[in-house]
Formats: structure tokens, sequence, C-alpha cells
């Protein structure tokens, strides 16, 4: 039943793609060192044994960051988006966000409550929730926080510090539609309160089609548990939506018929526009793109040629373009995205570019499929005044002729 | 830039699922109580701070399991399928496989050197690798020792100990074609030679054809760098074939004109057929699915609603369709795939089924897009003899009137 290798592949095809990428890259790369001694590391002895968990290497240290505060409950910490590759941030480093710390919660006790507008309000436990058919789905989510500091400043910081504030996941739950098809649902259910089960209540009104359409009761990140600091044992996840939407340590699903204007959506998480009103409610994390390397705070090592990389992501749906500045934005050019290309997820792009070793700077602008371009920062402010939230303008990167890469607006 | 949340859905598309979904579960569930004061859990203090790294909640056990030996250095240590969700094996999770313990390599030393048939023998350090064009790919890996007690015994075990030497992955990394083109093949450049940096240098020869195909040397799983299990700081990913020619702790590549005959090719990793023959090689991992949810070891709390949930893969592209048997194979459903179902990754599939109480044995059949069909034990065996490796004959599972579900051959 094995076939020989010689039959997997076209030679035709693979010679192919040899001869175009040597061409390519031919003479752009550092010089590596044409000799043949064999190399240092080789090991004489034996190594560790197998183990029930893993942990990384002690020589790697990406880690998310966060900035000194009187409170690191009511906190926020970042992924560390120019150490990462591909779509998936692993949980170990999935940005946070708490209101009043992350609760030690007992998941064999852990119960979720619907009630409301409902013909039969239900508890689930775990087990229960367990028992229903599952989905999977593969998402970002990022704070609409995430960014901010671009409406008003120009910290010359890394893109973590900037724009850590979004992560991508395999998420596995429950969807609320069968939950919610289990305690039906009564005349006039137009929305429901989510609550977590923090001190703080953390409490957010959804509107009931998007709970009815793809909205999730999550219990597995990654393919294992929910991490406590991600909401173990469940979270809401409302896909495309902003962060804090997505309830975590969730207890209480209410049904209701108007939205309840909780303190979590209203002093917080609206968008004060020019006029003094408050732009509510904007769930929607419209498309956005970022290099992530090279990007502020790293330092190009020379001349020649630098894989320019980053992620893109929309939570409307699918990125279908990312393109790629080398000039200020004067020309564009398309990057490739990775395959495979996912709606409301992450989107890994690349571009080949060859650096002269002069200043310039650099920038992606990312499409995706209901034609939303992401838009300059002054485009943005043009549209939305000077805001505090949903912050997805073109970020640009300096590149100076000592190589070093720094935050700039243009 | 915000559309109204009631624009986001169609509403008759979301009420049209909500009521089949309704339909579909009725009662079948179990009953949860309907009641409605609040559920216990509700901190009422601060929880914990953010963090640079998470790690999970400590009530959370899923773990790799390996047998006692003689030695931990040269042994396996296995995924706990069943309890996993969706398509991603979280690092800490993915199966283990050493023939000398994990070295302790330094990354900031470590070299991998290419020669033998090539133009320009060279070295690369990390950092070198990783100024190449990146690549990224969901790919799910297998020891083609995976499932091999079932060439002769029937042991009442998990899943994962039955089957858990396969994972799947986000792997990142620099495509072995980008490489050869630095260092240019000599003629004859018909195979090669990869070698690990363990005591034992651990060896296998590799085709061109495949090497130039899609082969790539791989640091990153999962968006951070390679676990040391995994081979940190680098190893070889050749997609879809046995998972110990996916050498770890990879330190040098001898572009050969012939298989080398390693140790480890030889002694090890061959077929041994009816006849004493040996079949070489057998690099393949043929289509294979489990369910792995209900499994060998568990017990199904009782009948009515059981999702039926697992794994299907494929070292030839993607999965396109798994059937699901109820009857012990007298008939065939379809199952549900999740998406996105990949290439030469874990396509995850599920199936409601509802149990009436009676014993019965379940079974899953999956097919690739090649339209190769996973084959019954019986048929694997009249078509390869009694093997050690390769193994992917439709796992049964015996469910008992007590709800008790068990490993059979039928």
């Amino acid at each position: 039943m094995s076939r020989s290798p010689s039959r997997n592949t076209g030679l035709s095809k693979s010679r192919r793609r040899f001869l175009q990428l040597s061409a390519a890259l031919s003479s752009a790369l550092v010089a590596c060192r044409p000799s043949s001694p064999l190399p240092k590391e080789q090991q004489s002895f034996l190594g560790g044994p197998v183990s029930n968990y893993g942990t990384r290497s002690p020589l790697e240290r990406a880690r998310r960051t966060f900035r000194n505060s009187l409170s690191r409950e009511n906190a926020s910490s970042r992924t560390p988006l120019h150490e990462l590759e591909g779509m998936i941030t692993p949980a170990s480093l999935h940005f946070e966000r708490h209101h009043a710390g992350v609760p030690a919660i007992d998941s064999t006790t852990h119960e979720l409550l619907i009630h409301g507008l409902v013909n039969r309000p239900m508890i689930f436990t775990m087990d229960e929730l367990k028992r229903f058919p599952s989905h999977s789905q593969i998402h970002f989510v990022e704070c609409s926080g995430n960014g901010g500091t671009h409406w008003r400043q120009v910290p010359d910081v890394s893109v973590q510090n900037l724009h850590g504030l979004t992560s991508c996941s395999e998420w596995t739950g429950v969807r609320l539609s069968v939950l919610l098809g289990q305690t039906g649902l009564q005349k006039g259910a137009t929305w429901l309160v989510a609550e977590g089960a923090d001190a703080c209540k953390m409490a957010r009104s959804i509107p009931m089609e998007k709970a009815l359409d793809d909205v999730m009761v999550a219990y597995a990140q990654n393919g294992e548990a929910l991490r406590p600091e991600q909401g173990y044992p469940i979270r809401l996840f409302v896909p495309g939506w902003e962060g804090n939407i997505h309830v975590k340590w969730l207890r209480r699903l209410k049904i209701v018929d108007q939205p309840y204007m909780t303190k979590d959506e209203t002093s917080k998480y609206t968008d004060i526009l020019a006029d003094g009103k408050a732009r509510q409610f904007s769930f929607m994390m419209d498309a956005k793109s970022l290099i992530t390397r090279p990007s502020g705070g790293m330092t190009l090592s020379g001349p020649g040629y630098q894989e320019v990389t980053g992620i893109a992501w929309s939570g409307r749906g699918k990125i279908t373009h990312v393109e790629i500045s080398t000039d200020a934005g004067t020309t564009w050019q398309d990057a490739a995205l990775q395959d495979p290309v996912l709606p409301i997820a992450h989107t890994r792009f690349r571009y080949g570019w060859n650096w002269t070793g002069e200043s310039t700077v650099l920038q992606s602008r990312c499409t995706d499929e209901t034609g939303y371009v992401q838009p300059t920062r002054h485009a943005l402010i043009a549209a939305r005044g000077l805001s505090y939230y949903h912050y997805n303008g073109i970020q640009s990167w300096a590149i100076h002729s000592d190589g070093s890469v720094h935050n700039v607006h243009l």
C-alpha cells in the first residue's frame, strides 16, 4: 500500500522550484562559511528522559510583557509578536487582559446558568457542556485597545508593546445556539448579558443574532483545556468581535430584551467622538496588518536580503491581500500569504526585500474579503476623530541607515 | 468603518440553524437541572496577576504516558488523544521518541553542515538559517510504530496507549530546497543522509526528490521555538513520511548518490514480510483514522446522545471522507469534517450517535484524496503479512451494555 518515493512527486516540478529559488536568493544572503569540518555540537552521552508534559528550552525567553502598574490584577500582558512564527499563538504566550485578576476556579464545581427570557432556565456543569456537539475554529482574539497609543503618541517601542494585544489559537467548545436550543427562547429575547465569575463580575451585552450565529462557549485552546488566564474552565468566544466581549470564567448568560449598559460597556469600550458623544456598540474588529520582522527595536544586520514578515487579520472574514511598501507608501507590492488563509484568523504574510542600506519606511496594508482596506492613520482619524479603541491604521517602521528600526507616524 | 451588529448575519439563517439543532438534540441529552439560582462559583477577591509565560490549571492532568523500561532515554511517550480537542496538539503534549535521550543543545553555538556532493559545502548557524525565507505548515508527525501492537495483540488499553504516537502542530522553518540552492548540487546527488546531534547520531537516508519538494529545516512549533524533545533548535521535517525520518537536533546533511543503510533504517524501520525479506523503504504514512471519544477505558454515562469524535490523517494529502459504523461495520454513515481540512494534517471528525444501551462495536474508516481507503485489519494483514510498522487498520471499539469501552479485533 506504500508507493516508492520516486513516484510521490514530479521530478520536473521539484527541480523547477529548486532552480527558481536558487536564482532568487543567489548572493543576496549573508555568506555562510564555505568550510566542511563537522559542526561543534555532538553529544557523547545520554540526554534527558521522556516526560509527561514538556517545557521549553531554558535558553528561550520569549515572554509576555506588561507595564508596571499599581495593580497587576487590573492589567494586560502582550504577546511577543516579533518572536513568533506562523499563525498559532501558543497558549503560554497568548495576551492577557484582566479586570480583577485570574480567579482560581474549580472546574469540577463550576456551573453555567442560562436564564431570563427562556422557556427552561438551566444550569450546566462542565461534564454536561462537554456532552453536547463540539466545534473547533482557529480564530484571533484582539483587545479593542490594541495599538491605542497610536491615536496620540509615537512611542519608540517594539511591535509587542505597541500591538501585542492580539493572539490566534484553535478554540473548541459548544455553540451557544445549541445551548439556547435546550433552554428555548421567549418572545423579545433579542440580547443576552454574559457575566464572568471574576470578582468584578465582568459583564457584556451581546445581540441575540450574533449569539445564534457563531458564538461559542469555549473550553479548549490549542487542543487542551483553556488556560486559567484565558477563562478556565469556560469563556465566551465571539468570533471577530473585540476581546472584552469574549467573557472569561463565564458563569451566567441572562437572556434579555435590550443591552444592559453594564459598567464594562459604558465606562469602557465605547469610542468617544469629537463632539463628545460615544460610538456604541463598536463590536467588530476591522482589518489590520503588522510587519513583525523587522520591527521596532530590531537592527538589520546589513544591506541585502531581508525577509519582511508579519500578520494580517479581520473580524469580517478572510484576508485577501497584503501589500508591502518599502518606500514610505509610494509604491506597493503584494506579499505572499501563507496557506491556509482562514476567516477571522491571523494570516502570515512574507515579502522578500533587498535592503540597499539607505534609510526608508516599511509599511503593510491589508484588504479583507468584504473589500475593506486598512486605512492610513490620517484616514482613520479623519473618519473617527481621536479615539481610544479600535486603532487599525497602517503601521510605519522607519529603517535608519544604521539598520535600526523605529515606530513612526507618516 | 464598523457596521451595526444587526447587519452582520442573516436572521433567517441563524434562526434556521437554531431550530434545526434544537430538534436534533431535543431530549437526547442528559437533563440539566431546570432551576435558576445563581451558580456557586463567584470570586469576591482579586485573582492572580498577569504573567510572562502561562501555565495550565493545576487541576488539569492530561499527560504523555510511557512504559516503564530499563531506559527512559531510549523510549517514547504518547499523546493523550482522548483528552484533546480540535486539530492542534500543544507542544507540551506532542509525542516523543528518543533513541539516546534529549540532548541539551545550545542554540547560540549549534550549526548545520551541508556537504558531500555539493558545489559549496556550507555551515549555517541558527541566525543564518533564520535569515532565509521562512515557511509554515500545519502537519502531523506519526511514528511508523504507532498502533503496532495491533499486528499481534489486543491489549484492552486506551487510545493513547494504542495510538498516541501521532501529533499535529504548525511547523515553521526554511525549505531545504532553499539551502540546497545555496550549496548547489553536483551530478549524482540523488539522496542525502540526515544526522542528529544526539549521542546515537540518529541518521536516515532521504531521496533528493523529496528533499527538493517539501522538506523543511524546522525551528518553530506552534509559533514558538521547537521544544527540546522535538529537536531544539532544529529538526528535519518530512511531510507525510514516518516520524523517525524527521531527524531531530539536526546537525548534518550529507548529499550522496545512494541510500546509506544506516543502523536506523536497517535494524529498525523496515517491514519484515512473511518470506523473511524486508520491505524498504516504507516512508509514507498511509491514511488512518481513530475514534478518540468514546474510546478504550471510558464508560458511557448512559443511553442517549453521544458525540462520536476523533481524528483522521494521511501522508498523501487531504482526508476526503470519514465514515462511522455503530454496528460493527455492517452500515456506515458520513461523519462531519471540521474545517479547515488540511493536507497531511489531523482532521477532526464528529458524528452524533444515539446509543440504545445495547452492546455494539464502533468503527471509523477514512478515505484520502488519492482515493485510498483505510483497510480493515484483515485486509491489511492479507496485503502485508504480520509486520511491526505502519499499522493503519480500522480501530474497533466494543461498547458493552454497562457502557464500558474496549479495544477489540473484528
